[in-house]
């Protein structure tokens, strides 16, 4: 668990007494088994750091958009397992196969609204911007779904392309959510581009390292398949990275080779996959490139009018996120 | 085409003006197919109509609650025809077979926030009201899609299951609408509530006579199959009226023969299951609760504390939607 443990309780408190209906039960039970497999909560605690940065008077005040911005984490998750067709999250059956797919888009559906249920619970003066930000967020996250599965079918997608799709898919979530504790605790508008900016790039530096960790991980701690995103052809960063360096035909057609030939055992497969990645340097440039990101975040938070002592939190989550190299 | 012509031009001049960005193509291109299939617009309208009725300065302030209302009625329509597997929607193709299912489930997640962002463009200080009808309302249309699934696998509903289920998921749409107008105009609380009350016992009526005019409506103007839901064995109010009066060995045997016998023609099924009905007197009873939710409608029009002549267009809005007798 990351920063305030203070926080993290007020969060699972504030969860359990939020209670669904109890009918109909096939549309509330996906819902708190999805909620009830927990996850690191780390989303909605960036609502009340951001809200805490800003010396809120009442933190309460800061949690109905801390659910808001979980609820919202865990619909999207339902509806984007549906789309990859994936079997387990959080190492529990996916709702979809639990129950069934028509079962998980509605119960999705209903969670998002649940989602805007609870900003309509915070503080009437500060709806309409939460509001805004919020739906600007959730529209953005869409949009990098939608360009993650269309990078399936692209031949080449740019580095450009790709952080751009990781910056809608993922990042905005956490930029939004600081920035929606920052409102709460009226912090002025520049503060508000600060933290927000600071969410975005740590983000995007943080799924950088997520790719990079598929082959350089530990496996006791990462919490995925080590050579995971190899086996399965993923466009990670290290990916997008390789393709355009590869010139010498031998190595252009070990990289078909290995995406398209079966019969390559998955350890081979993940072994020759990272012999390419080392000759062309790919990991290097994809730690340079996290690394920048990473700066740019910590810059961010520097820029923030509020005295250094005061971003004790701040700096010690993105130190832990940032220094997971297990 | 319902209601106030002026009004009709103003809502399809604002769902043209509200523009959707043009990339990700795949996540935006379904939404504007979706809209475009137009459609009534019979929700939208009641926006309006429900702001108008108590007299609102300028109706133009009514729009964004008005256009949220119709993207959210295009939003769940796009997700349920994924669940009812719908090959069409207004005669065309639907948007799960247009392009895939991932895009239709995508595609409706992004218009359902759309929606939202709609609302946060009204004046702010109705927002905080606008957005708690809303995902009331919401919520509840998601748990009607659900108990209209659940009992498709369910052996006996319930009159009252039933209408509960067609309030649900059809009804306080169209109360929501009227009453999200009525909060734009400063309507007065109990005002506030017979409005919505109008707007939920006419759809509750109209479903019913939907489900009627399945087997005595004209097939030149119905727009659908004449005889449609007896040949898809769908529980409609005849269905489920007639179910438990079944006592006769031989009508028991009869009702079991057409719901599964494969080898009875179309016609045939209905015109057999039409027997049936007619022995029973099921259609008289189905009309007598359609004649019981349409007087709760008018009654609750009665009691809005504003001039007779103000409710002119409610009056003949129900009027049309309820002689649709072909």
């Amino acid at each position: 668990m990351f920063g305030n443990t203070l926080y993290a309780e007020k969060i699972q408190y504030a969860l359990e007494q939020a209670s669904f209906p109890s009918t109909p039960d096939n549309l509330y039970d996906p819902i708190r088994y999805m909620l009830s497999l927990s996850g690191k909560r780390i989303r909605p605690l960036l609502v009340l750091l951001g809200a805490d940065l800003f010396n809120i008077n009442n933190i309460n005040d800061a949690l109905p958009a801390s659910l808001a911005i979980e609820y919202f984490h865990n619909f999207s998750l339902i509806h984007d397992d549906i789309m990859d067709n994936a079997p387990l999250r959080r190492g529990q059956v996916v709702v979809h196969k639990k129950w069934n797919e028509n079962i998980a888009i509605l119960s999705g559906d209903a969670l998002l609204v649940k989602a805007y249920e609870q900003l309509a619970s915070a503080k009437a003066e500060y709806i309409p911007e939460l509001l805004r930000i919020f739906n600007k967020l959730a529209l953005e996250v869409c949009e990098g779904q939608q360009y993650d599965m269309d990078f399936e079918r692209i031949d080449s997608v740019t580095e450009d392309q790709y952080i751009e799709m990781i910056r809608l898919k993922t990042s905005v979530l956490l930029g939004g959510a600081l920035e929606m504790g920052a409102v709460i605790a009226d912090a002025i508008p520049s503060d508000r581009t600060h933290i927000c900016n600071f969410g975005v790039n740590l983000g995007i530096a943080f799924q950088l390292q997520d790719d990079i960790l598929d082959i350089y991980g530990d496996p006791s701690t990462f919490g995925k398949q080590i050579g995971g995103d190899i086996i399965a052809n993923k466009k990670t960063i290290l990916y997008i990275l390789l393709k355009p360096k590869l010139v010498e035909i031998d190595d252009i057609q070990e990289f078909e080779k290995l995406l398209t030939d079966k019969d390559v055992e998955s350890d081979e497969k993940v072994r020759r996959m990272k012999n390419l990645y080392q000759k062309y340097h790919v990991v290097e440039e994809a730690s340079r490139l996290k690394e920048k990101y990473t700066h740019l975040a910590y810059k961010s938070l520097e820029k923030i009018g509020v005295n250094e002592s005061q971003k004790k939190e701040l700096y010690s989550l993105a130190d832990n996120l940032m220094r997971r190299t297990q």
